[in-house]
């Protein structure tokens, strides 16, 4: 619990106006959008500038309080819950855009742009920033870094990682460190900028980040692919793959997932069918007509059940929309719903959804899978009660048997959702201790007291 | 200096025919690229298998001795010299290609595998490993990820960090740890795999390198341009790039390194020109011949002198071979080569060029500057001798100078070659005493007795 001295202190480095304690305002910011978890904090600060960061991480250390930081808090494993209370520090009010370098192709951005947000204002200037996470509409550009987010066009663009190119960071002792540049290579001493994507707050808090921009492709073409049978889908990616055709999205939705989104949004997908892929090809107009005719070739051998050519960019966004809405139409199902981040090599993509069918018959759940079949990185969603003891020990039986298997196959127990609270036990089975041991003696480089976003990745002694 | 029991350790351990102990054969493997940099080992080991390394790791643990990685050496920053003698560990003869993954598109690797073997064996299956470091001929791949290296792709493909999917490496403690996998995205705990790749030996011995292969592009086409004016070469480059091409390779000679070239090959280069630009652009036939005319007309616009296009494959190899040559060309004119790195973010490319020719006068010295211009990356190489002192205090006041200005304009003191002994006080300047402390700290985090690869990347209390 925060003590009045270490209030006062905040106040009066900060101002009232950046603070928020009142405790129905506290608890509306005590949550993300991993289901099931809220912590109180004591005080949300509202900093506004690098200089306000430095004085709140002087007050949290001095006072050896938590510090969690947060945007808009649309993690989905529990990255940005106050799980020790203290400080929570919202960066939503740093967003803005500093830069945008066209000649160097870069743009530098405060921590708290929405990534949307300068997706669009890129655009305007004809260039292109890949990273699109499903909650793009009002995430951050500090999260998206800090959790490495991907999207629907990290097949062949990449994930968050890719375009970060410079960070800016406060540390727990205060001081400032600035990693990375414009320029395109660097390789001066340890690759901190690297070791910064990823470490979900656990290492310091961001400040301002420099990504990099690309030119867009002139065009692109979409399809959507139904099939009778998942596996076949499966099949289809890796063919689709084997024949060094990379996709800018290849997604997949399973028949529990096809029919929320029809119950939801009721735009007349076939209910009926095992599987939906939704596959876009971009770049140069001879490149995407060459390679959209390959893939309808390998679409009709593997014998798809319906294959459907978007006529017009409109009509690919009404293609696309089913698969953006997924997950929001899985939601509304069940009182919960446990979202997981499964990853394997693109080559057991079939087994695993095989894998999938099986688990679910055994331990009687409804499971709707969708995600990121061309990165072989699925998500498969349990939709539950959290009030059901026996249905939830169950959900989790499942979890545990899909990740032993994943793991066995060389995958990783999350593909792009961090592992933040929810998730500290499966990474552990992942790295080892030998691997723990280490990741907990770099936090200790950074971080002695362990104040930065404290309860995050590593499993303590009583877990 | 090793005491005999650690070398009867090392002889029951390994076998007698893994050691290296006579003086005679110690000298040569004391060197590697950089001029005037020598460090005689006590021992030299030759492990060809992961327990072997092992191994050797805890011999040098039991008696505190300092142990040096090393390949073929052809590293330029010094890196792979062993400053404080000790045990070096040369990863050579543990060079097997494991696995070419066809539906992954991985390839798994021993550390000692030579690049361009790679290059070869992946393309005889259709596939393409990018990275070509300018001693792809017996550079091997663990010194490749250890400096990260570039190469003359590095502007459309990315350099060796871009490929690196999973590092398994020997710890300090003799543990073992894997890190990243054949799942194209992974977000599970700190980025490990990441910091590894450009920490120059001083973390861990790596012991086996799973990389990522493309499509190789269908084709490609290259040009050889001529310029009165290097500023011309450089704006030629910004306007490329603002024109939104990327093309795979844009190298940059002067007219001193013109001159070599020709005085060492004789292909006929012109003697008068101030800069050559070597342009590839490659991928789809269609893409390759719009983006081949939008290339031509910038060049005629920025009034180049002289445009070549090859004919043909044969013709390109032609047109490439001065930039390959450059540095060898280069190197024997004077007894003494510094060879330096520095790299501008491109829009500073123009004012690097004006500027080391302003230092190049104001020094009295001997300057051929080539490089990765469409990555900002400059080699400006002082042709000298070390025995003249007065030549060798100028020529490293030219690199304190241009350096503090690459550092103003956002530069970084090193694109490619890494920090190693050489570029030591340069870094501290970079990232300031905050960032050496951060990386203190990171480096007892890995090796609390320091005995992985001492003596580089940090400046010591006595330099």
């Amino acid at each position: 619990m925060i003590n009045q001295s270490a209030m006062q202190q905040l106040e009066q480095a900060l101002g009232k106006e950046k603070l928020v304690t009142a405790k129905e305002d506290l608890l509306v910011l005590g949550y993300d959008s991993t289901p099931g978890l809220h912590s109180l904090p004591d005080v949300v600060v509202y900093p506004t500038s690098t200089e306000d960061v430095v004085k709140i991480v002087d007050v949290a250390r001095d006072h050896n309080l938590p510090l969690t930081p947060r945007g808009s808090a649309t993690g989905l494993s529990g990255g940005s819950i106050p799980v020790h209370g203290g400080i929570v520090i919202c960066l939503n009010k740093m967003n803005r855009i500093l830069e945008i370098d066209e000649e160097n192709l870069t743009a530098t951005c405060e921590p708290g742009v929405v990534t949307l947000d300068l997706f669009n204002a890129v655009a305007e200037k004809g260039l292109f920033y890949p990273p699109d996470p499903g909650s793009q509409k009002i995430s951050t550009l500090a999260g998206n870094v800090m959790e490495d987010a991907g999207g629907l066009r990290g097949l062949k663009y990449g994930v968050t990682r890719d375009y970060v190119m410079a960070l800016t960071c406060v540390l727990a002792d205060g001081s400032l460190i600035s990693t990375g540049g414009k320029s395109v290579k660097d390789v001066a001493g340890y690759a901190f900028k690297d070791l910064l994507v990823g470490s979900e707050g656990t290492l310091g808090i961001i400040t301002q980040i420099t990504v990099k921009l690309i030119p867009p492709p002139q065009t692109k073409q979409t399809f959507l692919a139904y099939f009778d049978n998942i596996r076949t889908a499966g099949e289809a990616v890796s063919k689709i793959i084997a024949a060094k055709i990379i996709p800018s999205t290849m997604e997949i939705m399973d028949k529990a997932t096809i029919n929320c989104v029809e119950d939801y949004v009721g735009i007349g997908l076939p209910r009926q069918m095992a599987a939906l892929l939704l596959i876009e090809v971009d770049g140069h107009p001879a490149v995407v007509a060459e390679e959209a005719d390959a893939l309808k070739a390998i679409l009709e051998e593997v014998k798809a059940a319906e294959v459907h050519q978007a006529k017009d960019a409109q009509d690919a966004m009404k293609l696309a929309e089913a698969r953006r809405t997924a997950l929001s139409a899985l939601a509304r199902v069940s009182p919960t719903t446990l979202l997981e981040d499964a990853t394997v090599p693109r080559s057991k993509l079939a087994d695993t959804f095989t894998l999938i069918e099986q688990l679910t018959e055994k331990y009687q759940l409804t499971v709707g899978t969708f995600g990121h079949a061309g990165d072989g990185n699925l998500h498969p969603t349990v939709l539950c009660d959290e009030r059901n003891e026996d249905e939830m020990k169950r959900a989790h039986a499942f979890y545990d048997e899909l990740y032993e298997q994943v793991l066995a196959w060389g995958g990783t127990v999350s593909g792009e959702h961090g592992i933040g609270i929810a998730k500290k036990g499966y990474l552990a089975k992942q790295i080892g201790p030998g691997g723990v041991a280490v990741m907990r003696r770099i936090k200790s480089a950074f971080d002695p007291q362990g104040i930065m976003n404290p309860g995050k990745i590593f499993i303590s002694e009583q877990e």
